[in-house]
């Protein structure tokens, strides 16, 4: 049963609060079926470990969904869109009106995910957040207000089906990489330079002003993001509704939702990857870190060719499956990986072991 | 048509010269498909090169495919399996027989291959090269007369189907990690310590054992790796019969039969490799290496743990696709890679272009 901080179905998290202990109750995975691969893995024919992360993969999955031969019946592609008030710098050579528009590309199975979430046998559903009203300019205000904030993430834990083998997770939404760059920057530290890529195709001197941009961020919720108590502690939520977004929060929603409902995720790239941290980041500065830890229930697709990733990436310990320099977003990272899981697991499930093909063992 | 030095489908290279011939004339690529795609791909409603290398791959599939619109309706694994004289010198763990023993799993449907081919939707053939004769132990001897060196090359060449859209190449055979160890540094220069590994599973005073007899039959073999002439040339075929494997072999032919064919290929890891590494270094030495090169119908699956690997792949200029750490050969990396390909060529045929989804370009 999921711990009573969590919403009912029609209800919603009623605080920032309640919200945090949401994310500070995570459930841990199966063990004793993590056991029970290992020892099926070690009887396959082949040589110890020779199946490399396949085999991690496999465990991965068996330990979430608590099943020793896990399945991929039901893969629930995720793509939450969102505007951002931030654009107003100028920080995307591409209109507001693209987010709407590659929304309705989407639904009308035109973009690079419907072709992708075919080949992944995956099931896609685009969730446009809050109407794809735009957030408030981050470098002015808080991106969201907290009852915004919250109705965001509760979209993205709503949207995930209870009856779901595997979740991929992914965003569209205009100038959202500049979100995802202050965020990982009010979440790790380091400037704007330091986070800022090229997006969908900035040059240079749209990269440097991209960066000048989220350092005004920085500079104007330095002092507030931080809680009321004594002491006064980070508060990675408060980061994340300052400099987020709608999308992003949902999609912080729907990877809280995954690991209580018992379901591995697949992130996507950049701005998945910094909307999923604050899960990471509340764990480790409550000091309960466990084995498992906050993202746990996730593989990171890919690395993506956005500068900022690979830096999140190991700030996080989350170690890309692919690198094949996709910076796309919308999902395509996860749902290209895909396959992969759907090796793993074939492979453990219908190998033959040593004894039943009669092959010898080592000399 | 194929040049004169192919040997009839009925008939066999009747020399190394001859092969030689074959290896040298090489057909090219097609540049106007090739660029038939990359103006289809800039208009597809996605950021400029924001899909990566999946956009190199569908250029890759059309130019040697021959077709603006790649397809992948049959994709043949091959697996060549041979045995290894050089066994006799303790480089494995393993026991020869189960080089028979996998061959006969591989034909049960109980090996790793055979679940990773039903999931990247290919056809898998194996081949046991020279009926699983060993070849002779090459610290005392070449590994193989010039008759059934050519004769293998031959088997691997009429292995691949005419009517083919990709060819995933792999190999069975207790003992060749060895022979790829000791082919790469005939080929490429370094001792046994540089090219050797764990294989299947040595320990480090294994790998050290196994360096020592690689390093001698590079001592052995040193005098006689030049065709006589004048002056004598280094000859990259003759390095392959005497150092390499029947498997090996095979490989090679079958690589090089699709090359006269047009069909694309994804090679496997360590010894798949080191095995098809004569038609680039062929090309190098004839000073006639084009744009194309001698391996650029090929693309490298994946980077496996096998401790040369990304040594050589790095000589030959082969950027592995996936890197996973797999170690297991018999064309596992290489089925694994085909639904990237199926991705990428499904990306560029099935989405929308901007004016037909109605998406707003940049501002």
């Amino acid at each position: 049963m999921p711990p009573t901080s969590l919403p009912s179905s029609s209800g919603s998290f009623s605080s920032l609060a309640a919200l945090r202990a949401a994310c500070l109750a995570l459930p841990e995975p199966d063990t004793a079926v993590q056991q029970q691969i290992a020892l099926r893995e070690a009887e396959l024919t082949k040589p110890a470990g020779s199946l490399g992360r396949l085999e991690d993969l496999t465990q991965w999955l068996g330990r979430w969904q608590k099943r020793a031969l896990p399945r991929l019946e039901q893969v629930q592609v995720l793509i939450f869109a969102g505007n951002h008030g931030v654009v107003q710098q100028g920080v995307s050579p591409w209109p507001q009106t693209v987010t709407a528009q590659m929304v309705q590309n989407f639904e009308q199975g035109g973009a690079a995910i419907n072709q992708l979430a075919t080949v992944a046998g995956a099931i896609l559903r685009v969730v446009p957040v809050q109407h794809l009203t735009a957030t408030a300019d981050f470098t002015m205000a808080p991106a969201m207000t907290e009852e915004a904030f919250l109705e965001a993430v509760q979209t993205g834990f709503n949207a995930v089906p209870r009856k779901c083998d595997l979740l991929c997770v992914g965003e569209m939404g205009i100038g959202n990489t500049t979100a995802a760059a202050a965020l990982a920057a009010g979440l790790f530290g380091g400037s704007g330079s330091e986070w800022a890529g090229r997006g969908t195709g900035l040059d240079a001197s749209g990269v440097a002003h991209k960066a000048r941009v989220i350092d005004a961020a920085l500079a104007h919720h330095k002092a507030d993001m931080t809680t009321n108590g004594t002491p006064p502690q980070f508060d990675a939520l408060e980061v994340a509704r300052r400099l987020g977004g709608y999308e992003l929060a949902a999609l912080l929603g729907a990877t809280l939702a995954a690991r209580h409902f018992g379901i591995p995720v697949l992130l996507d790239g950049f701005v998945c990857t910094a909307a999923v941290a604050p899960l990471a980041r509340l764990m480790a500065g409550a000091q309960r870190a466990s084995a498992s830890g906050g993202l746990d229930h996730t593989r990171l697709s890919h690395c993506s060719a956005e500068a900022g990733h690979a830096r999140l990436a190991a700030q996080l310990e989350l170690a890309p499956l692919l690198d094949l320099g996709l910076r796309l977003g919308e999902a395509s990272g996860a749902a290209l990986a895909v396959p992969l899981l759907r090796a793993a697991v074939a492979c453990h499930a219908g190998m033959a072991t040593f004894a039943q093909a009669a092959v010898s063992g080592r000399a």
